[in-house]
């Protein structure tokens, strides 16, 4: 079905728009149903790229321009790669970084310092519509603190410590975390891709 | 600048990639970039033309695809044209339907039956990167209750009575509503223009 967008966030004129344009063969989306459209997968797919991928066809699909989604997460070794595609809501169905954070700290907690190897990882997914979606892949390797530290960044931050450095991702300042992180690894290989 | 639209509502990815994109020269765009970018421009022009414009152009500028924007308001002939393009926050800068039902019926309290006369009016937007943009003008002529009545629709459909009716807008069927309102005859005009 051809789609219109609709430039307002009032409900009333949203439902108004829709009903009007449903019965001349369109779909007319508000500003509120782009946001509202993309599914909540963060934690439903199997692999980075399927919930990338997921997120970006929907919103490339709807706006038919070019979109780029990521889907990120921490794998941890010791926990056979948990919390991993589960990452935002590993405590709960609410995405809580303080109860997540907290389940990986106990669930670590007899693990030694040389075993607590983990690394984040970033799939950036650009869907164009009418094309086959592209795939970029980024990491950045280190290992999990015994307590989380600093207050920068979010998600895992605080008790991830970066290969060769002593501080938490959370305690970098945002060039820092931006020079290392899986997501500027990833971008740096779009190359001009977008 | 360049953009890209990034298929997320978290606040702190949206945040990594504006600045990883920033030092790539391009601008990234949240999903919550897109409704907030949206200016609260309802009550803030001079005209219906202005506001709708401005709202279409806002967003196709950022999405670079046609959108379409509304501008509407009610234009009683006893007040000069007010609320007119001030309807939404007549009664103050919240936008409270009840409150400016109420300032309306208040000020119209000594103007008698066949002088109460007023219309709807809607002005479409069509704005496309790069091109003029096109406007649609519709309205709905009608007269404002003595009180409000019935929960259909929003804004001040409880006071208003279309022509050769003697309902008020608000206790019309959606399907009633849509065969006569102001948007719909502004969208009638536009023949397959969106």
């Amino acid at each position: 079905m051809k789609k219109i967008i609709i430039a307002t966030k009032n409900q009333g004129k949203a439902k108004e728009f829709k009903e009007l344009y449903l019965k001349k063969g369109m779909e007319a989306l508000s500003l509120l149903d782009i946001v509202q459209e993309l599914p909540d997968v963060e934690e439903t797919g199997v692999t980075f790229e399927e919930n990338a991928a997921l997120k970006a066809e929907t919103i490339a699909e709807l706006l038919q321009i070019p979109v780029l989604a990521d889907d990120s997460g921490l794998v941890i070794d010791a926990l056979d790669g948990r919390p991993g595609v589960y990452s935002a809501r590993y405590a709960g169905e609410d995405k809580d970084d303080k109860a997540n954070i907290k389940k990986v700290l106990e669930e670590l907690i007899d693990v030694p310092e040389g075993k607590r190897t983990a690394r984040f990882v970033c799939v950036l997914a650009i869907a164009r519509p009418g094309e086959k979606t592209d795939f970029y892949k980024g990491t950045c390797e280190g290992s999990i603190a015994f307590e989380e530290r600093g207050s920068n960044g979010f998600g895992y931050d605080p008790i991830f410590i970066p290969e060769n450095e002593t501080r938490t991702m959370a305690e970098l300042s945002s060039e820092e975390k931006n020079s290392i992180s899986h997501r500027s690894n990833a971008i740096s290989k779009l190359q001009g891709r977008v």
